[in-house]
């Protein structure tokens, strides 16, 4: 294989192919559960480079692990244990290119910090509004690629809403250019959306042209007690009539959860948790685009009827912005919490907003009969149906034996009550390496046949970080050079 | 033939296959301009009907034509001349299969026609947003097989926007059921807007699972006269600024376009039409989820900035409903007025929002250099960046002769403008069979290459609305039986 290393050598310059020490960076996962072995580290630092890296490694068929900030939590971005693969690491390519005031748009290239995206749209006066826990080191590129999600979904979408074009390297090392920046563009298939979310199997997003916001004059944020999930998702009704798209985050925790942070991390004051009663926090944020006193007016409104109701019995308003950054860092902190109390198994669902509780009720009662001693960290992202139902080791034996003897079942259990109440198994954190079994089984074996299709319409030699997402077979032999 | 034609009767009842009489309703294209021959109109009553109409038509090599309501713009939805083709009509696939209040879905059959989509949403209390002229005929299937716009877009997005969930019949007449109404699901690569905007070239969308929102507590419309594209633009971004996600319709019109309205329905009173030197009207519409006090208040604040910054000379805020479904019908009172004053060239083309008066200024100026005399009707969906910049045939001269001498010039001037200006030929009407040299020549190689790709994987037979967006070959026979 020198002969590639030697060509990509020339290709990127020397210095940014890796090869040797320690590629810990590259070659371990986020959750640091699996380590792979990459044949070599190559960092581009612009589309031609990325492009004639992909063509020599074509031609030689090795496979292309793509990888931005290697944030992901579904094994996507690091090459497997063979030796033979590519990482082709992005984060060279990290600039701003345009930003388009007039057009609501920004274009960068794929390797830019998500926070670095929001700061460069802060400072033109504007918002980019994806924001996730990750964002001081995942990548745009990233998010694109598997279609992140996060905190704001409930008014602006998923990576993808916030997508107008891409520019895309195919498996055949062609650059295509698709970063027009239209809001309207029927001119054939849908290729953007394609990209997106296909985690790095059928090409490399090199850059994005995205959608920016007008920013809002105030955002204010409020955490409610609320008596039931029940009426939790009454409240999300209620704030949708009475805030609109002013509504912009609605997240769901439960009482271990929150339990969790007050336990490990004390000086984070939880509202209500000594009212033994309350079950359920929800965090509400409101952004408005006129004043700060009229957000208020509209969240005390909102509150004042949903108190009526009955579907909330305390709450809090945060006077200003410490407060208000207090409240999202508990909601934060409930996956360091859920560390700091041992081992865990976590779970990424989604399920329509409806069914929700009786969904929860459901997974509940069914893993306390099933696993008697269970502790479930539920919590997520009520707006959109997506919740983190995460499940610790009881308190009494060994975590460690409980992840090894009860991971599979325990995933098993919780995956079928999702599909069960018609839900996805995988809501924001994608396939990667870890969930290709899982798309396998819950899939329905139509979409996975054109899935299939068109991973090998796009990419016939497989070669596009082969194993993700399809589980497809390794990279084929390049054909004959013709 | 007689073989499948029994076939689809058993399917579908012998009543369901027309093949006899008058079939313009099929067979015409909705501007009246290209008459094609059904080999047989076949309308089935379910997903399953449909499912085996596609295998019977795959087993005898016979091609497809899925139809809604017949009203595209682009020549997608009608057979060609040979009389080969079957015309699959989804329009008694009608109903409203569920409505979600505390999801915000809807799921509908394919042949639902719009109106009746937003009918049935109102009566919820919720409001489905897709709004366009034919919206009393065209049906939700095929909206989103052409991704279609409309006058809410820069609130809510195109067609693709609203559309959490497909239910398709694929080219092998398998059913793919993707109707889960989740707001997040990563597990797989995204078919969903695959399908969205394909024209029926890749499957057919049978059922859909639509985004609901919260009804505005009120909707006001204004009407602003403004001295320039650059003011216009100026004034949306201001807009954006004060109403946020309250902008839900921004519509700019030039002078000759209004004075057509004025000309041939002076019972339309169109506001500023005797101020000569005001050479575009703006419609803006602002949607409010607290009053219309509010909306009152906050439209009075924009104007009053608009007019300081110069943006804005004149302005009425509707008074009443009647007064606002006034503005509105002159807005889409302009086709109508075209036709009136005779025969006309349509475009729908689309620039970023920030290059439309550059774009507009070097149009007109290079149109009445070409083609002295010519009349250009511009109007459209400033807010997404969306122009139907129409031309009418000189005053002088037989209009019919004009057209037949010029359509393809002027059409060739203006795309190659758009192509300077980064633009799209084709916003939000598709390509059909009307575009398909255009998508050729503009579209670029690689993006095409990669939509033939997919086209050849997940219709390899070549069976769904062949010719339409690709302009592939004609449908081959059938393989033989295995």
């Amino acid at each position: 294989m020198s002969t590639l290393i030697d060509t990509l050598r020339r290709i990127v310059g020397a210095p940014h192919v890796l090869t040797d020490g320690d590629l810990s960076a590259w070659e371990l996962d986020w959750r640091r559960r699996e380590r792979g072995k990459a044949l070599a580290v190559v960092r581009p630092g612009n589309t031609g480079e990325v492009a004639a890296v992909v063509r020599a490694c074509a031609a030689a068929g090795t496979a292309i692990v793509p990888q931005g900030g290697n944030t992901g939590l579904a094994v996507g971005s690091t090459p497997d244990l063979s030796g033979t693969q590519v990482v082709l690491s992005l984060t060279r390519m990290a600039a701003v290119r345009a930003l388009d005031r007039d057009n609501l748009t920004m274009t960068v290239e794929a390797g830019c910090i998500l926070q670095n995206v929001q700061d460069a749209a802060d400072k033109a006066g504007l918002l980019f509004p994806l924001s996730l826990a990750a964002e001081g080191s995942c990548t745009i590129g990233g998010n694109l690629g598997t279609n992140a999600g996060g905190t704001q979904v409930v008014r602006y979408g998923n990576a993808r809403d916030l997508c107008l074009g891409l520019e895309v390297v195919t498996p055949q090392g062609e650059v295509w250019n698709g970063l027009k920046g239209l809001r309207k563009d029927n001119t054939g298939y849908d290729l953007r959306n394609l990209f997106i979310g296909s985690e790095g199997t059928l090409g490399i997003i090199t850059a994005a042209t995205l959608k920016l916001y007008p920013k809002p004059a105030a955002q204010l944020t409020a955490w409610a007690a609320v008596p039931s999930m029940e009426h939790a998702v009454a409240l999300l009704g209620l704030a949708h009539q009475h805030l609109g798209a002013g509504l912009t985050g609605f997240e769901v925790m439960g009482r271990f959860a929150l339990g969790l942070v007050h336990k490990h991390m004390p000086q984070l004051r939880v509202p209500f948790i000594d009212q033994e009663d309350v079950p359920y926090g929800v965090l509400l944020e409101n952004s408005d685009s006129e004043s700060e006193d009229h957000a208020r007016a509209r969240f005390e409104a909102l509150l004042e009827t949903a108190f009526e109701a009955g579907c909330v019995t305390d709450a809090v308003v945060a006077e200003n912005l410490t407060q208000a950054h207090n409240l999202w860092h508990i909601r934060e902190s409930i996956p360091l919490a859920q560390a700091e109390e041992g081992l865990n198994i976590k779970h990424d669902i989604s399920v329509p907003i409806s069914r929700i509780p009786a969904f929860v009720e459901y997974a509940d009662a069914m893993m306390a009969r099933e696993i008697p001693g269970v502790r479930l960290v539920n919590f997520g992202h009520l707006g959109d149906g997506n919740l983190h139902y995460n499940v610790q080791a009881p308190v009494d034996g060994d975590p460690k034996v409980f992840l090894r003897e009860q991971e599979e079942n325990v995933n098993h259990l919780v995956y079928e009550a999702v599909a069960q109440f018609g839900g996805s198994f995988s809501a924001e954190h994608g396939i990667g390496a870890l969930k290709v079994d899982k798309l396998e089984k819950y899939q329905s074996p139509t979409a996975l046949a054109m899935m299939r299709a068109i991973k090998a319409a796009l990419d016939p030699q497989g070669i596009m970080n082969p194993g993700r997402v399809l589980g497809t077979a390794p990279a084929m032999p390049a054909a004959p050079a013709n």
